[in-house]
């Protein structure tokens, strides 16, 4: 039988172990290649060279960025009384899309999942405890599914049973849940309903 | 507001250019390789690099191959009498997969799309009637899209209407169209259904 030359099996393999992209969409991906010029291949391989040699992990913040401490950490204008604990930087990018948010960050880069082997050492947990002298609001941003719940949950429990001298002045509260906005009730899932109707608010 | 670190923004670009991966995969993608080691990327930027280096287009079947010739037109066991023309180098592979097929190939890279501006001539169609010298049979396996179809016809044309010697002795059959095995007839659409019963087989 007919093999595909080592050169496309090879970058085949290389895109089918990312994530959501499987065998056919990762051949397809490199027959398109195939067709692009070599130039634009080698800027390709350049970007994928700098990605982890431009970019640094803020040693206070955790967020992936260009400097250390991040651009957030660094600016002034920022609220240095708050910390939104998130999982990912993407989450971080998303809260800070949404304009609302002045405070600082910290990024765990994942959430317990002891079914994946991810416990609280796996994360960058315990170095949020250093941070929160002078933090009176933390907000826990984690994802609205069982690991994000448990992580929000273990972060609770850490700070309260912590020896941290100002921990009673910290107001720990976790992200709203409930509709959003555009959604339909008809179709919304109960434990959806269920947390929209105890986050009532009067208006 | 907060943006992606440049070396990100930047391979996210690249990634978003790719057919069927959008904003968000990319971004996604791109977090998920900085999690990757380094030397994975170094790996990742070799794999394709080498992509157009370390293949070449078979000068006789425009194959996308190791060595030119490319593994089946060297190969002397394939009967030389007969060829299928396909639209890229995966339909090929996809036939050879069938394993029933012991011929010859060319590969169009592409089907006639002059909504695309892709006439016969960004094709690899006019050096087809160079290869038919011999030749007794001629498979057109494009796809059975409107472009295929069309391609299809082309080609029929171009032979009956050339000077070729042989061309009578061409017989010139379109791959068979039908049920896939393994549907349901109660889903198939009727373009299908009726293409299924013209090509009805006594049994």
């Amino acid at each position: 039988m007919q093999k595909l030359p080592k050169a496309v099996r090879q970058l085949v393999e290389k895109f089918e172990r990312l994530p959501g992209i499987g065998p056919r969409s990762a051949q397809r991906l490199v027959f398109y290649l195939l067709h692009n010029p070599t130039t634009e291949l080698e800027d390709f391989a350049d970007k994928l060279l700098a990605l982890k040699r431009d970019t640094v992990m803020c040693a206070k913040c955790h967020n992936v960025a260009e400097s250390n401490p991040c651009s957030i950490c660094a600016d002034a204008n920022r609220q240095t009384n708050s910390i939104c604990v998130v999982e990912q930087p993407l989450d971080l990018l998303a809260l800070e899309k949404s304009g609302r948010y002045h405070g600082l960050y910290h990024v765990l880069h994942g959430s317990i999942a002891p079914l994946n082997n991810i416990g609280p050492d796996q994360l960058y947990l315990r170095d949020l405890l250093k941070r929160l002298g002078g933090v009176t609001e933390l907000i826990l941003a984690t994802n609205p599914t069982m690991e994000g719940e448990a992580t929000a949950l273990y972060i609770k429990e850490m700070i309260t049973t912590s020896n941290l001298s100002n921990k009673d002045q910290i107001a720990i509260t976790r992200i709203g849940h409930g509709l959003p906005i555009g959604a339909d009730i008809e179709y919304a899932d109960g434990v959806t309903l269920a947390r929209a109707l105890e986050g009532r608010r009067q208006i």
